[in-house]
């Protein structure tokens, strides 16, 4: 893997007869965001693919430039040669379908992979939005006022998303059982932040051993280094 | 298909070896609810599957007897003979993949897959919970004031992501161009609730076209009577 800068990102990603024909695939991310679990996932399967980091403080998920990658304004984003991919859940699928031999999902069972999708929307809609809440208030107030109010719940309204986890979906030693899936990487994006938002995750003792299973990962420690060495 | 209606819902599911046997799904929603996606979809593919309502006023998803069912409290749920499913894009893609002959998304093909994956996430993560803030704002925050902020929001936020949608993400005649997908009763289930979030659907056009052509669908207006007579 290469990783590149921005501003040069957009260079790096301009689609070209070059690009078409390696089939490169260029991730973009920024750190301490969701778009880990994808990036782990790349890791798993040793794609071969660009990283290139934006900087939230700076804003550049806002630019021009990247609006013509993700108009959402979001990470992550996959770029292929044959166009922009988004939305975690949705990549993961697609990491999990296109290097089919990492067997990271139940892609020949069509319930299981249902049940693993359904994880998925889960992180994806319920516990990433009642994350979100601690700090992504003006998505949903234009009142500095509601915006406290939805930082102070964040602690009771992702403790309860966690407390469902531990009870009733999670199976062990990974999220379903003893199939390793991309849901793993995509509970452990969010786990890793039950601190940040206010939460004992001693209260969670199966998804804490997910959590410290996953950094034994070497996939996980790639994927982090990777984002931790270019900040 | 058959209706139920609760509180006999619990003996009209348990799974019995009859159940088993006929392989038959039960489809849990309420109106006004997305679980009108799935409904659609079950209606397109021709399933065999009984229909239960639960009553959102009388706080049936919060009953005993539901949370066995969708511990997380919510429609839609999709009882079948080897278990629940719940999360609307899981739910959708389950439906396409187990009635391919009805050609409801591009299963041979990863990128577009993805593609649609992503739409529904999108609608998931972004639309929904964007619509959201102006009737569950305890889910956010425990102040009225707060609710009511969020509510005042919504026409603004709602109406960014169906611009986003018009401009960028909308090909027609359906979302994915000329072939229909589940991505399309999805689509029409945030459409509809366009008046009462506050938003003219007239800043649309492509979408409101959308809107129209999915009422002339006989699987919509068979899900859309079923969830009418019902009530």
């Amino acid at each position: 893997m290469v990783m590149a800068f921005l501003p040069d990102f957009w260079k790096a990603w301009a689609p070209s007869p070059a690009f078409h024909n390696d089939a490169m695939l260029t991730f973009f991310y920024a750190p301490h965001t969701c778009a880990l679990a994808a990036h782990i996932a790349l890791e798993e399967v040793g794609a071969a693919y660009e990283a290139v980091r934006l900087d939230f403080a700076a804003q550049q998920q806002r630019s021009d430039e990247y609006l013509k990658i993700n108009p959402k304004g979001r990470v992550p984003a996959l770029a292929t040669d044959r166009g922009i991919l988004t939305e975690t859940p949705a990549l993961l699928l697609y990491v999990a379908q296109t290097w089919p031999q990492a067997n990271l999902a139940p892609l020949d069972d069509e319930f299981e992979l249902a049940r693993m999708q359904a994880f998925n929307a889960y992180l994806c809609a319920t516990v990433h939005v009642a994350h979100a809440h601690g700090r992504r208030g003006p998505r949903w107030s234009d009142d500095p006022e509601a915006w406290a109010s939805m930082k102070r719940k964040v602690p009771d309204s992702v403790g309860a998303c966690f407390q469902l986890i531990e009870d009733e979906m999670f199976e062990g030693p990974w999220v379903f059982g003893r199939r390793y899936t991309v849901a793993d990487p995509y509970l452990f994006t969010f786990a890793r932040w039950l601190e940040s938002d206010g939460v004992d995750p001693a209260r969670f003792p199966k998804v804490l051993a997910h959590r410290k299973r996953m950094y034994e990962r070497a996939a996980v420690g790639v994927a982090l280094t990777m984002q931790k060495d270019e900040g």
